[in-house]
Formats: C-alpha cells, sequence, structure tokens
C-alpha cells in the first residue's frame, strides 16, 4: 500500500515522498517498510531514532521525522490504519457438521458455528453471528446481528443480546448472582430467576463474569467496554460507553450512569449510585454513591484532590508520628517551665 | 398460580383478595400479574408505586401495599417462591453419544453427559450428575450424588466432590497449586500430588479456582459458597458454611474456620488461621492469623472500630498534617516569646 | 520404595535404618509407610507428633525424628522426591478422531491430541505437545517441543510459544489487548494487529489472561510463572524467571525486568519501568517506576521499611488524630496563660 493512499483515505496529510509499506508497528520495532504513530509523549525520545518509513502524529512534531502522516487525532487515525490490516480469528465458516445445535435454534444468515460450539433449544442468532469452538449458547437466547463468540465463551440460558457484541474467550454470561439465605439453619442458594441482558455494541473481556439477576435482569448499556476477569454482580445496571478495567468487581444491584470509567482493580459495593461521566481510579474502593462528574480514587473512594493529597501523605505517616510526639515533649518542657515561674 | 397457594405453600399471610400471577419480579419491575418482595430497607420508597399485584413482606409494612403476602422473614421466603419458578439450564438429558466417556467410567443413575463432556479413566459419578457441555471430569475423579458441572468447569484428576455439588461455567478445580523452586539456578515446579476435598453442598462461582495440594489435600467445607474469580491456594482448609465473595484470594496453607465471610476483592497471606464466625470487610488485606468472631477490615487488616475510625480519617490526612504544621509553629513562636522573657 | 534408594538418588543422608516407603505426605497426615519434609520454622512442633517413618530436614533437626533424610535444601529435594510420585493428567495419547485439526496444522512427533480440542490452519506444534479436551490453538500460532494445553486453555492466532510452556486450564493467550477510542463520538475498538511471545518454560495459571500486543509483541521471558487469574495487559514486556502471584494485574505496556516477584492482588500501572531483582508485597498498587533490586509494598508502593512503619500506623491513625486536638487545646490553654501574664 502507498502512504498516499492511506493519507487519501483517512483525511491524513503527508509530508516528505510517497512510498510502499506494508504494515503498522511500534516506533521501536517498525522496520524501513512499517508505518507507525505517536500519540504519548512519554515516547517523544522514540521519534528521532525509529525507522518507520513514516509516522502518524500530530503536526508540531511532523519535522522530527522523515515522513509524516499528519493528523489532528493520531491514535485514532492509527486505528482506523490498523483496521485495514486486522484480521479475524477463525478461518472456518459455514456450520460445522461437529457442533451441536438444537433443531429449534434458529439461525440468521451467513453465521458461523465452529466444531464443538452448543446452540440450545430455541435460540436464536441473528445474521453474521460467528460461534467459536468450545462456546455455548443456553437454550432461549437471543443473540443479535454479528454477534461473535470466541472459544469457550459461556452464554447461559435465556440471556439477551444486542447487536455486534462481543464476548471474549472464557467470558461467563448469565450465572446465577451469589444470593444464598440460611433456611433451617442450611446455606440455600437463592434461586437467580432474572437473566441478563447487553445491549448493542458491548464487549466483554476474557474471563469476565456478568451475574443473571435476581428477577428482572443485570443489563449493560450501549456500546460499554469491559477488559479481562471483570465481575458484574447480579442486578448491577451499567450505562453506555463505560470503561471497565480489568479486574474491576462491581456488586450487585448498583446502577452506573452513562461514560463512567473504572480503572483496574477497583471495586464498587452493591446498591450504589454511581453518576454519569465518573472517573474511579485503580484499586478504588467505593463504599457509598458518586455524584456524576466526579473524578477520584483511594480506598475508601476520595475526590481526586483529596486523595492525591492523602495518598502522598501515607509515606510520611511515620515522619509525622514522629514529629507529633517531638511536640508533646516540647509542649510538656514548656508547661513545666511555665509552672515554676507560676511557683 | 393463586396467591392463596403460595401463602399455603410457605405459611405466609394474605392480606388483601386472592388472585392470579403468573411470577415474580422486582418491585420497580412487576406488573399487576407479578409478585415482588421487600427485604432491603433501602427500597421502603419503591413499595407504594409498585404495580406487583402482592408483595412478600414483614407485617409492619402490610399496610403500605395493595396485597400482602407476610412473612417473618421475607428474603427466605421469596427464595422459597422463586424455587418454583426457577428453571435449570439445560434441556438435554441423557449420554450425548458427542460426549467423550472412557469405558472404565462409572456414572450412576439418570446423569445427564452433554456433546463434548469428557469423563475420564475410572472417574465415578453418582446419580442425578449432569455434565455439561465442554466440561472436564478428570480420571480416577470421585463425584457425589446431584453434582452439576456448568458449561467449561475443569475438575482434574483425583478431586473428590461430596453430594450436590455445583461447580459453575470456567470454574478449575485441582490445578496445580503455584509452588516453584530453583534447582541449579532454573526455577522448576514442585510437583503438587496432592488433590483437592470438596465436602457436600459446595458451590465454586464462574472462572474460580481451587488449586490441586502440594501434599494431601485443599478441602472446601459442607455448604460453603464460593463466588466468581476466588482463587483458593493450595493446601488451603476452609471450613463449612463460609461465604467467599468475587475476587478474594486465600493464600497457600492457610486454614479457614466455619461461618466465616470474606467480601469482595479480599486478600488472605498464606500460613494464617482464620477462626469460625469471622466477617472480612471488602479489600482487606489479611496478614496475621484472626481469632473467631472478629469482624473487621482494612489492610492491614484491623477490628472494625478501629478500621472504621482509621479509613474515616484517610481523607483527613491533608488537613491532620496542616495542623501539625501550624503546632509546629506556634510552639517554635511562644518558646521564643519566653526566651526572651526569661532573657 | 526404600529411604536408602531415595537418598542416593537425590545425596540425602539417611539418619536412622532402612524401611519401604509407599509416598509423601504432610507432617499431619503422613502415615508410618509416608515420608515427609519439614522446611518452614512455624511447623516445627509437628515434627515430634508426625508418624511420617522419614522426614527430609536440615541436619540440625535430625535428632527430632525417628528417621531423618537430612538435606541442605529440604524443600528442594522434597520437590525432586515428589517428581518420582507426580503422575500426569490425562491417560489418553495420540490424535483423537474427535479432534478438530486443520489439514494445514503441522504436529511434531508424539503428540498428543483429545477430543473436542481444536488446530488451526497452518498451527505447528512441536514434538511430545499434549493438548487437551476443549483447548484451543488459533491458526498460524507455533508452539515449541513439549507444550502442555490443559481443558480449555485457549491460544489465539499467531501466537508464538516456547519450549516446555504450560497453559493450565481456562488461560487464554492473546486475546485482544483493551484499546478502545472514540470515533465521531462512538466508542470504537483499537485494532490488535499485534501479537503475543511467550519464551521457554513459561507457566500460566488456570484463567490467567496475556493480552495480544497493539503492535509489535507483548512478551513474557524464559522459565516465568504466573499462578491463577492473573491479568498482563497489552504490550506488556515481562523478563525472565518472574514469580507472578495469583490475581495480579500488569497494565499495558509495563516493562519488568528478571527475577522480579509480584505478591498477589497486586497491580502495575501501564508504561512503567520495574527494574530487575524487584518484589512488590500482596495488594500494593504501582503509580510510577521502580528501580532494581528494590522491595517494598502498599498502595502507593513505598520501599519496604517505610512501608512497614507507615501500614503499622494506619491502626493508629484515631489516637493521632486524638492527640494531635489535645495538643491544640493545651497550646491555646498556654497562650492564653501568657497572654494574661503579657497584660
Amino acid at each position: 500500500m502507498l502512504l498516499s493512499e492511506l493519507a487519501a483515505a483517512f483525511d491524513l496529510i503527508l509530508s516528505g515522498e510517497d512510498c510502499e509499506f506494508t504494515g503498522l508497528n511500534t516506533l521501536d520495532e517498525a522496520t524501513e517498510s512499517e508505518v507507525s504513530f505517536f500519540a504519548n509523549p512519554r515516547y517523544r525520545s522514540k521519534l528521532a531514532q525509529s525507522r518507520a518509513c513514516a509516522v502518524i502524529l500530530a503536526a508540531e512534531f511532523a519535522h522530527e521525522v522523515k515522513r509524516a502522516l499528519i493528523s489532528p487525532s493520531p491514535y485514532r487515525d492509527f486505528a482506523r490504519a490498523a483496521s485495514l490490516f486486522a484480521r479475524r480469528d477463525g478461518e472456518f465458516s459455514g456450520i460445522s457438521a461437529q457442533a451441536s445445535i438444537h433443531p429449534s435454534a434458529r439461525l440468521g444468515e451467513n453465521c458461523t458455528v465452529h466444531p464443538f460450539a452448543n446452540i440450545g433449544a430455541r435460540a436464536s442468532l441473528g445474521p453474521g453471528c460467528v460461534i467459536f469452538p468450545g462456546a455455548y449458547v443456553g437454550e432461549d437466547c437471543a443473540l443479535g446481528t454479528g454477534c461473535v463468540l470466541y472459544p469457550n465463551a459461556v452464554v447461559l440460558a435465556g440471556v439477551e443480546i444486542g447487536d455486534n457484541c462481543v464476548l471474549r474467550s472464557g467470558s461467563v454470561i448469565g450465572t446465577d448472582g451469589f444470593g444464598f439465605v440460611r433456611i433451617d439453619g442450611k446455606m440455600q442458594s437463592v434461586p437467580q430467576i432474572g437473566s441478563v441482558r447487553l445491549e448493542e455494541g458491548v464487549d466483554v473481556g476474557a474471563n469476565s463474569c456478568v451475574d443473571r439477576a435476581t428477577l428482572g435482569y443485570t443489563s449493560i448499556g450501549r456500546d460499554s467496554k469491559l477488559d479481562n476477569l471483570v465481575q458484574i454482580g447480579h442486578n448491577v445496571s451499567l450505562g453506555g460507553q463505560c470503561l471497565i478495567i480489568s479486574q474491576v468487581g462491581i456488586a450487585g444491584s448498583s446502577k452506573v450512569g452513562d461514560r463512567v470509567t473504572m480503572a483496574g482493580q477497583a471495586g464498587i459495593a452493591g446498591h450504589l449510585n454511581i453518576g454519569d461521566d465518573v472517573t474511579i481510579g485503580p484499586q478504588s474502593g467505593v463504599p457509598k454513591d458518586i455524584p456524576g462528574g466526579t473524578t477520584g480514587g483511594g480506598s475508601p473512594f476520595m475526590e481526586s484532590g483529596t486523595f492525591m493529597r492523602s495518598a502522598s501523605l501515607l509515606p510520611r505517616l511515620p515522619e509525622m508520628h514522629k514529629r507529633l510526639l517531638r511536640l508533646e515533649k516540647e509542649l510538656a518542657a514548656l508547661k513545666q517551665l511555665i509552672g515554676k515561674e507560676e511557683g
């Protein structure tokens, strides 16, 4: 492909003479026949050394590379360029004779069902769904158009999944919520008779879990993206366009707004309300509601400024304690001195 | 079903005239043909607005709804009612010709083995076990009566599982414990030649892991329930009726008593003793033994009262530091003043 | 087997008369026909009571047991002894007719492919690989000699895996990294067109995830061992002989040196440099680079001494706050007193 073709495809400005390139790579690893990109200032020093034949970057840095593909939004335009070189896993297409598909299941046009995939009774798949080996679609599940279930993804009975959802390997949608009650002194599971609803464009990471509701639905809003090893409890309602990073846990019945970001290993207690446009830092522990627009971190969760100051003082606690001791000593001495004078 | 029939089945008192209902739902989502329940005071305001034809609740709230099913324990009786409407995943029954079952495996009566399930040499399943697609039972495993392995659950060789255990999708029982030792400067794995024993009624959540012991057994006591994404290290001994919430990790060789609750993302170090009836808060980090009956939280773990006060002061650390500075200044000034007088 | 044979095999000194033994067990559970070992001082009290016919231990403790197998490194030599009694899961060998193997895949000598395993187009397996049921090898993957994929392990397209790597059940190698960007106000996934490279001797725990790079490779160095439920983000570079304990998360593009240990539930932010021989405590949160050789813990991460002192003061925060209040009162009183004298 020619740089000029790439530039034309995405309205980039090519500075430097045109040439062929074969793919994309990092600034470090790109060869003379590969294009790279520059978006994170942290890596500016790599610009000069990169062997890339061209770099997608902002105008101000164009002079630092031999050939520039100037973009108002380099990361976005790298993403677009990458889509030209991306390929989907799994070359198999059609319906494998080694799959197990219940006769009452309804498959849309151009669905692919790999060997060892299971599709249950009365399940319905929209057109163009791809079900990889070992993936499980339970009875009465309804999948929209163009959904992809990667190897060993599991969707249990009756779950509703919108168009263009992606369930990564080992993700589990619709397992029973964690509800138990002592009956006659014995721990009994509370039947989880609700379900799960994923709206259009939801992406669930590898080995993440979205629990079935006790009643009603656990729901995830349009275009929300879950990373790997995330836990979504029963009856959670997550808004649209949320980014939930790896190993986050959201406990049962919490309601989360739109465009909320939760960084890695954060934990949200149950029955809370988290507003729109909230950003929650890594390893945060959220014990109570958070109003919309808040940014913060820490366990317990604090607004950003407070959290930064508090966190920076943790390593200084020993010093603070020493100073407290000194003050106590000095004050005692002073009182004694004055006591003497009085007497 | 009639409200009066439900009331009769579980000794509830129906206040209001009888009528048909079709199922159960939340106070918010229930239609006029559905029954709901009220147990968490947080949702009291929803009682008035609910369209539910009846609500399972405590006598004191009966007047707030059009029809009440009065219960001494509403959540428990909701659970009982829900069991009438619950259904088990998987309509297939019998032994699938698409499963792989070793000829030496012994299956009890009325077992169901789905397609793509694997049952190894000399494995034995009690009556009424259900093995879903992609589930794996290794050689020499012994499962009791009525165990359910959901899709893609894995039980490795030689594991012993009591009656009525439930292994959720993607759970892994009996993978090697994490033991390595440098031999001639090279990291070598320590063979894990022990096994895992789950007592009767244990429930293991989706994608949770219970490691095989180095020697002897990793064991989980009767009716203990593990949520999703939980890690149980090798040679851990967990008591009975424990509730281990999502993303908790218990490191190797720790001994945990009965009726212990660990909230989400808590971590327990190795080789510890945690007594009976201990309750450990979310994200706690437990570095040492905890005596029976203790309730607490924090990292490091503190008794409840201390933890509450300590946690509430974290956001006030910056303020405390300012006050410390002011005290130092004022005391210095005072000493100078007095110094002058002396002179 | 005779004690004398075991001693001879691993250069142990047998003190006490020879006898037959049948296996290995813990000090607690060993019978008179089993050998045990003693390495952790915490369990010294168990030496006297143990029924083991012999114990592998250091010379100084030999007199505390009826028969000793004296070793300079008891845990190491226990590991060696255990290897004599270890057995590999899965008795099946050969290539199952119930597996799905693409005609263009190349399998080395003595490979075992279990039922319901999938091997994609152009994938290549070195000699002696074992692919368990439900394991997935994507197209163009390259596995070295003697790799083991346990049940339901997943390796997505184009991943490169060195000799003698072990992928535990439910582990997922090469799932797309978590990269999204708003394009025209819509959250779009950034195609992850890189791959993953595991060097020789890497062990990935059950349900752990290693993400595919955006560009280039996510890489894990020789003999590094990952425990269960670990998350390795895209473009992470992990060195050799690292030990990454359960539920650790390493965010995208961080570079980790050799012989680094990360304890359970630690989290490493993205784009960081962690030096060689670093040891990171449990639940640590690492927000910035760590120089080689550092040992520490806490969130934010602190050097060990500081962390210990800081952590020990957390439970004393309420007391520190009380003392601060008292000082303020006493100082105010003193100033008033002196004020009076002045006047």
